[in-house]
């Protein structure tokens, strides 16, 4: 007795989408053995038709996707077009029409993850979204399922392949920021417009997503605090080098001390040259879990590229489809705990500030009165005069957000203060 | 309405077993939004009644395990005594009357893993064992789940933390085995008795379970080559270093290239320092894992301890929960693939040989001449001068084990060979 195959809908058939359907084939026998029963590529929605598409049947696309999740015998609809519209009212759309949905869509998940998730249920239907979050990285599952007995107090991700490529490229040649930018343009690893990756919004989203399945409670993509990684400097990779660091762009989504609140960020940041983020070379993303229990956990591998982007997808493909054929749905959304997010201010972190001052006696204990009056204490000062000019390079112990800002402020309004060449926050310790 | 409770039987309750109880009772809320419905310790089965232990209800400690899994009312029970018998009867006894089974026994799991999960299957119960193989490390989930779409090529994994401590201190301080396995004995990172881990026969039982799962076929204990660490010397570190490596015991799993068999082996190896496996520390485990589309992951945490493995089990026991309240089953065992085992002696990979040998001409000569025979191909030598005695270092290029053997074999045989001081394969590249 043969089967009923499982009819899969493929909206988008781009970089990413073209992997799948192309491993969907290639690995026909295998995700049949898998799932228990094949599946069926049973229509592609593009944009442009008439654009030749090796290994799909040109009788399968389609430029009407509405049309193709509405048609009603669809099992699963794996969403890879992007962005916001038309992808949320299709994915919608599929589960009102009896479909499952797996989208790689992080925009769209940090967005609108709640109203889909509620879509989905209300449906009785599976929402997956691994490849969202690190591409290929299993994080979205082993967050959600391998630790859902277990407490996670802190994610620490380079989440970001573009800008860890420009990252490490600055760390290891010496190289100023364009010109780091510029290899990785060539190279490929950055867009022609790099500002999604560049600025922090890509991290942003999936530090949103993350915050949220790791804490169970609601993160919208509005709490997620955002720094870009434009202005970090080549002196910035001289003063970390000095202090036993590199830089990292994180995303960092911590649950406070208390327990009743969490806070979601991204921002370059100095991290040890001795925690296992710092070696994460190159494209490559990396993210590191801290709970109760397990301890300390990371997870790496190639956050994005079409192949590993549909690795992620089709293992969720195979679990949908094997939900569907039991009879039951995955975990779905879980946001059970409710916590406040907190605003940046209240983030508690250590602080690297170079300061430009005058060069002459009495600028350090001025400078040092500013920091105590604002409650941040400071674990080492270094001095160096050049030119006539010096800095001062200030490591703080652990202060709020707030705090330290008010310092700053404060700090560049004294006489002596002629200006704050940097500031960068330490992690990882 | 208050939804039913589901009942857990817990046998054992040593140093992982503890843990399991206390998280039970410390995030029972927590526990019961993530499946939906409270847990319950129905009933803890020991083996000395007596000893006191914190935070469990002495009317629930029993001797009688069989009793405890009989009783009908049971959904899920969490084998953590370890051992083949009684673990092995417990568990089918428990799936015959109506429970699923989390367990963290790699020994018995390697050993029966086939006939268990068909117990399992026969009853539509499930068997969960994601602690069993690197401890909190999700790994076992990745696998089956994340990869499902995927097509794993090689897994290659640090995952007994004894002996990546010993192998650790001795690469950081120069110290030989005894002394550095007495400090891993102080430490507590080695038992008494430490046969099981640095004789290789721990990493064993996880390589079987790891390549069954990774490859989709069934691989017994029986067919994973082991070699221990226990003669890998100081010098051995020396050679390492100069080659640009670290020696690590590694577990690895390997797909041949035509796709029609695998192997399995525990031995330690040298790799190279840029590896991502060479940066790992102390006890702590990792696995690296190379599949066609995601290309390189890799997975890292901390491989034992009571509280690791216990967020794994409790994980397992959110899912078997989950899926019990569902009426569904999780992925069973998957064997399909139904590949050939090969021996040792087709695996291959590179080696690196230290020859102690006369300091005459003609001895480089020789030896090529004997590699040469045996189709065994030299990448580099290096000959070192000592005391009227020459050492001579090979490493070679891609051969196979048996060439390899047949090569060092014949090489005993030379006049002018007075040993072979180590043999070490080269692996991770
Ligand atoms: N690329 C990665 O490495 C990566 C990694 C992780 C996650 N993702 C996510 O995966 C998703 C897809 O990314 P991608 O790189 O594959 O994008 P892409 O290469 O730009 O492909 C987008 C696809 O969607 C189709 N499309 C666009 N608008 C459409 C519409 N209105 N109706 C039907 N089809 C439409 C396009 O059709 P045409 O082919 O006709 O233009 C194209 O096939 C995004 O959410 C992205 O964030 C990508
Ligand atoms: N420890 C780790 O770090 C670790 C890591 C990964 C996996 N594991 C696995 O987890 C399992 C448990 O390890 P563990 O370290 O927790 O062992 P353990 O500390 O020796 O505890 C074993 C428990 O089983 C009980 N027990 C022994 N024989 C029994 C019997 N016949 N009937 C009922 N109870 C019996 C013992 O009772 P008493 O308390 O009365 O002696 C004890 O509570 C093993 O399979 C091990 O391989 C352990």
């Amino acid at each position: 007795m043969r089967t009923r195959p499982l009819k899969v809908a493929l909206l988008g058939c781009g970089v990413v989408g073209s992997e799948v359907a192309r491993i969907m084939t290639t690995h026909a026998d295998d995700l049949a053995a898998r799932i228990g029963a094949p599946v069926e590529l049973a229509g592609v929605a593009v944009r442009r038709p008439g654009k030749v598409r090796e290994g799909i049947d040109p009788s399968l696309v389609t430029t009407d996707a509405t049309a193709l999740v509405k048609r009603g015998d669809i099992d699963v609809v794996v969403e890879v077009i992007g962005g916001i519209e038309p992808a949320r009212t299709l994915i919608t759309t599929a589960f009102e029409h009896g479909a499952s949905v797996v989208s790689a869509n992080k925009a769209l998940l940090a967005q609108d993850g709640a109203a889909l998730h509620a879509a989905a249920e209300r449906n009785g239907k599976d929402l997956y979204y691994e490849a969202a979050v690190a591409g290929a990285i299993p994080l979205i599952r082993p967050l959600r399922e391998s630790l859902a007995g277990d407490k996670v107090n802190r994610v620490l991700g380079i989440v970001n392949g573009t800008t860890n490529f420009i990252l490490d490229k600055m760390d290891s040649t010496g190289a100023g920021y364009q010109e780091a930018l510029d290899e990785a343009t060539a190279l490929g690893y950055a867009e022609a417009d790099p500002t999604a990756d560049v600025e922090g919004f890509d991290a942003a989203a999936k530090a949103a997503i993350l915050a949220g399945i790791a804490f169970h409670t609601r993160v919208r993509l509005d709490d997620v605090y955002r720094e870009g990684m434009t202005e970090v400097t080549a002196a910035d990779f001289r003063s970390a080098r000095e202090m036993g660091c590199t830089i990292k762009l994180l995303a960092i989504c911590e649950r406070s001390k208390d327990g009743a609140s969490v806070t979601a960020r991204v921002h370059p940041a100095m991290i040890p040259l001795t925690h296992p983020l710092a070696s994460v070379r190159g494209a490559y993303n990396a993210v590191f879990v801290e709970s109760d229990a397990a301890g300390q956990l990371m997870f790496y591998g190639p956050g994005a590229g079409g192949s590993p982007t549909a690795s992620a997808v089709l293992g969720d493909l195979v679990a949908v489809c094997r939900n569907r054929r039991g009879g039951a749905t995955g975990p779905g959304e879980s946001a059970y705990a409710d916590l406040t997010v907190s605003p940046m201010g209240e983030v508690v972190t250590r602080y690297h500030i170079s300061l430009d001052v005058a060069d002459k006696p009495g600028v350090l204990a001025q400078v040092a009165t500013v920091f105590a009056e604002h409650g941040v204490s400071i674990d080492t000062v270094r001095q160096q005069g050049k030119d006539g000019e010096a800095s001062l390079v200030v490591v703080t112990h652990r202060a709020s957000d707030a705090s330290l800002s008010g310092t700053v402020e404060a700090l560049r309004k004294l006489d002596t203060v002629r200006g704050v060449a940097s500031i960068m926050r330490v992690e990882g310790e």
